[in-house]
C-alpha cells in the first residue's frame, strides 16, 4: 500500500509526498505537529497540515531568512530568532560567528522532536552560544533586550503566528533593535497570496527606511516561489561577502533575489 | 465529487490540479494530449501526463524562453521556433518587431487544440509574420534557411523531443543560426535533474563561446523551479531594454535568472 501525505496549497491545488512511515505525532497546546520519513525528501516536519521543513530542501529556507540580513549588517553579534524552533537559522546564524543567537519559539513540543528527530537542523541547540526561550515572541520583545539582527521564523500568519505579521509587532521590534539593525521575516507564496507580502511591505515601510521583498526557490512550498522580507534603517546593500560554503546562497544571490517580476511589483504598488 | 488531475513530478511526488471538466482528449500520432478546464489555472493542457502550460502561469514560461535571447541579440529579424505549438513563444516573439516568425511543430494536433481552445496563447498564428511548419525540427533545420534567434519550445528530453537534445542537433541549430545569432532552449528542473541541465550546458559550451543556465520560477512546473539555457558566439549581455508590458520578465531579471545557487553551480562544476 502506498501512504502519501499532501498540503492543499489552494482548495484546487495539492502537493503529494510519499511516506515511507510516521515518525512522531504530537499534538501541542498549540499546533499539530507531524513527523514523516519519505521517499524523496528525507524527514519532513508538518504543522498543521504545511509543510514547514524538509530535509532535503531545508537548506534553501535556512540560508535565505539568514544569510541575507547577517550580510547586510557590518558585525551582528546579538542575534534574535523569533520561532525557529527546528534551529535551522540558528545553525545558519552561527556561521557569521556572533557571541548569541536566542531563539524564541512558542512551542516546545517543536523543539523536543526536532532536538530528538532532527538533529541535521537542530543541532545548533548544542552550541553554548544559543539561548532557547519558550514564549510568545510578541511577548518577549517587551523585555527590552536589544539584537543587531532579528529573524522572524514564523508558521503563516493564520494560528499562533498571526500576531508575528501586525503592525503592533513590528512597533516593538523596533524598539528591541539596535542601531543599524536589519530584520528579516519569511512571507508565503507571493504567486498565490500576493497580497500577504505586500501588506507587510506596506506596513513596514511605516516603521523603517529601507524595506526590500526578496525570494528563494522553495520546492516544497506552495507554487515554490518564496518570498522573504528584510527591513533596516540603514540601506538594504551587501556589506560583507560570505566566507563560509553555501548550498544555495552567494553574492550574486543577494540582489539577484531582491529583483523581483513585474506582477510582484505592480500588486504592491497597487496595494492600498 | 471530485475531479483532480495529477502530475506525477518524480515517482514520489505529485502536484494535483482540482479541474472543472475535461475540455479535450487527443491521442496524436504522436503523444496523449488533454485539455482540461482548472478551477485556480483557468485551461490547462498537458501531454503525456506533464503540464505543457495553464492560462495562469503561461506568460512566465513564455516571456522568459523568448525575451533573454531577444534581447541579446541587437536587432532579431528571423525567429525559429523549434516545438511551440500552442503559440506562446510566437506571441512573445512578436513584441519585438521581427519580420519573420517560424513555428516547426511536429505534431499538428497540438496547433489545432491550441488554435481551437486556447486562444490567450495562440493568438500569434494570426499574424501574416508567423509561418508554420508541421515537421519534426531535427529535420527541418537541414533545410540551410538561417535565424538571427532559435528558441528550442520543447516537451522534455523523454518522448519525442529526445533528438532536440543532444550534440548532432545543436551542431546543426549552429549551421542555421546567422553571425551573432543567439539560441535559447528549455531545460527542466535543476532541484530534481540537475544532471539534465548540467548535461545540455557541457554539448552547448563545445559548440558555442558563451553559455548561460538561467532559472524561473514557473509553480505548474516540477519543483517550481525551472531551467533555460542561452548560447551564443557572442557575449550573453543585455543589448536591448524591454519596450513593451511584460508581466513576468523585467530588466533587472536578464542577469538575475542567471545567478544560480551554489548547488546548481557545483552540479554543473562536477559534471563530466
Amino acid at each position: 500500500m502506498e501512504y502519501w501525505f499532501h498540503e492543499m496549497h489552494t482548495l484546487n491545488v495539492k502537493l503529494g509526498i510519499r511516506v515511507k512511515e510516521e515518525i512522531a505525532h504530537i499534538t501541542s497546546e498549540y499546533q499539530d505537529i507531524h513527523l514523516f520519513n519519505t521517499y524523496d525528501f528525507g524527514k519532513l516536519l508538518v504543522i498543521d497540515g504545511a509543510v514547514q521543513t524538509t530535509v532535503k530542501d531545508e537548506f534553501i529556507y535556512h540560508e535565505m531568512i539568514v544569510h541575507p540580513p547577517m550580510l547586510t549588517h557590518p558585525d551582528p553579534k546579538r542575534i534574535l530568532i523569533i520561532g525557529g524552533g527546528d534551529g535551522g537559522a540558528a545553525r545558519e546564524a552561527l556561521k557569521h560567528n556572533p557571541d548569541e543567537v536566542h531563539i524564541v519559539e512558542i512551542d516546545e513540543k517543536v523543539v523536543e522532536l526536532s532536538r530528538k528527530y532532527l538533529p541535521e537542523i537542530s543541532c545548533a541547540y548544542d552550541d553554548p552560544r544559543v539561548h532557547l526561550h519558550i514564549q510568545n515572541g510578541v511577548e518577549f520583545i517587551k523585555n527590552g533586550e536589544k539584537f543587531d539582527v532579528i529573524i522572524v521564523d514564523s508558521t503563516d500568519p493564520v494560528g499562533p503566528a498571526a500576531g508575528l505579521f501586525e503592525k503592533g509587532f513590528y512597533v516593538n521590534l523596533k524598539k528591541v533593535l539596535k542601531d543599524g539593525g536589519v530584520i528579516s521575516q519569511q512571507c508565503g507564496t507571493p504567486f498565490y497570496h500576493p497580497e500577504e507580502v505586500c501588506k507587510v511591505k506596506t506596513i513596514l515601510e511605516k516603521i523603517f527606511r529601507y524595506v526590500k521583498i526578496y525570494l528563494a526557490y522553495i520546492p516544497t512550498y506552495p507554487s515554490g516561489m518564496w518570498s522573504f522580507i528584510i527591513a533596516s534603517d540603514v540601506p538594504i546593500e551587501k556589506r560583507r561577502k560570505v566566507k563560509f560554503k553555501t548550498k544555495y546562497y552567494n553574492d550574486e544571490i543577494y540582489y539577484s533575489s531582491m529583483a523581483l517580476p513585474n506582477f510582484i511589483k505592480e500588486k504592491c504598488k497597487n496595494y492600498k
